[in-house]
């Protein structure tokens, strides 16, 4: 099993990732943000990469059923419903709603992965949940980090280090990495100790933290704490259809 | 004094090099070839992007004065005189003349930081100079590393890593680091016992060993053993002034 990390989707374009297997890792915040959503009931996310893309694709429809949600330099942008923190997507602001999502970086590499052969949504919050669906997948994986604007994220790398760590541990494969992956490997084992303390200590962190979202890095590194598993499917994410039969399940109310 | 570090030239364009103090490292092997060329007494070195570039811009001296040097997948171009080993580039082959330098990445990074306000090239061979030459400015710097065809490659950022941990050590300064540099740092500590070991191991390493320039990597990882520093001055690269005064006198004969 090959597992090629990309720190950054500048690093591979659109084509390279077509029939591929691919996960998105965007921990502060669209990764985060999107598996909060759908566990609060989201019928579903629509990534795209621009404002213009978000208003046209929500139509109609917007404001009654159709949500816009994402940032600009981490700001709910004009005209829109919801910013990129997880804990805006609560189940009364969500249930039931698509909501289209335009973030700086996170939807933009959604977007680059659209026409891969399984695309999934990783974070800490939902890690585990990831790795067993690679393991089940079988096949090699490449794990596109969204960094910030371009640029190297150490959470994200941290985050693809812990995925690595993870499909390590499942014996029985043999894992082939590539040099950022290998990267991603040591950084988690530097880190993990204390996720918080590098998450507030890295570039996006303090950002955001300067900007008001310091609750937002807590929530963040929570590991496994919200175990759903976002797939890309015709453009649109949605729970892992598995997930989405247990839930339905779940909710449905005695006759 | 601020360090960013860039894994990829396609993380960064021109214009954010524009006035900026830059180093750019490629390990393997732009960066220890120039350092190999120019002390061998190459009058100077000029980084092209392309082979085209680099027919056009030899012109009418090519093979008297003009080398033409570089590499495709590793290998020499056709109708060049040299590739892109350092053990090539012997007195023999180089002294008092002008190499026209086109490989997949090192020139490419370097071409890319032409408008700098300072581009020094490093690798490990000259490493501590390159150190000595950052806290001589003393301003901030971008160093990047040139990869290997828009990826992360192991090797450069563990030698960026170096830098940081030397520049760490020259007190006085505090240093302001980048995710990017962060990891880099983080990388030297858990590769520098062995750097022998790490560059066969890496992606590129594996390749070169494949295609028959497993020795190069020996020389790539000796530290300090070319102390010369390499300036772009005017789309060249040439010895740092005071060297090659230094040069001069030393090779001068008595009357």
């Amino acid at each position: 099993m090959k597992i090629d990390v990309y720190f950054s989707p500048v690093q591979v374009d659109e084509m390279q990732l077509r029939e591929k297997n691919v996960i998105v890792i965007d921990v502060l915040r669209a990764s985060s943000t999107i598996v909060a959503a759908l566990r609060n009931g989201a019928r579903e996310i629509i990534p795209v990469s621009t404002v213009e893309s978000a208003v046209k694709v929500s139509g109609n429809l917007f404001g009654d059923v159709v949500l816009r949600g994402g940032e600009r330099n981490g700001k709910m942008i004009d005209g829109f419903n919801l910013g990129n923190s997880p804990s805006e997507y609560t189940e009364e602001a969500v249930k039931g709603k698509s909501i289209i999502l335009c973030t700086t970086n996170g939807s933009v590499a959604m977007v680059r992965a659209r026409h891969a052969k399984n695309m999934a949504v990783a974070c800490f919050n939902n890690i585990s949940l990831v790795a067993d669906f690679m393991m089940e997948v079988g096949e090699d994986f490449s794990i596109v980090c969204a960094g910030k604007q371009s640029l190297f994220s150490l959470e994200d790398a941290v985050c693809a280090g812990m995925i690595v760590k993870l499909l390590s541990e499942r014996d029985s494969l043999m894992l082939e990495l590539n040099d950022a992956a290998v990267t991603a490997h040591v950084l988690y084992k530097t880190y993990n100790k204390n996720l918080l303390k590098m998450i507030k200590s890295c570039d996006h962190g303090r950002y955001l933290s300067g900007i008001g979202f310091e609750d937002d890095l807590k929530l963040c590194v929570e590991i496994d704490s919200i175990p759903v598993l976002p797939i890309l499917a015709g453009n649109v994410i949605k729970l892992k259809k598995e997930e989405t039969k247990t839930a339905a399940v779940t909710e449905a109310k005695p006759d």
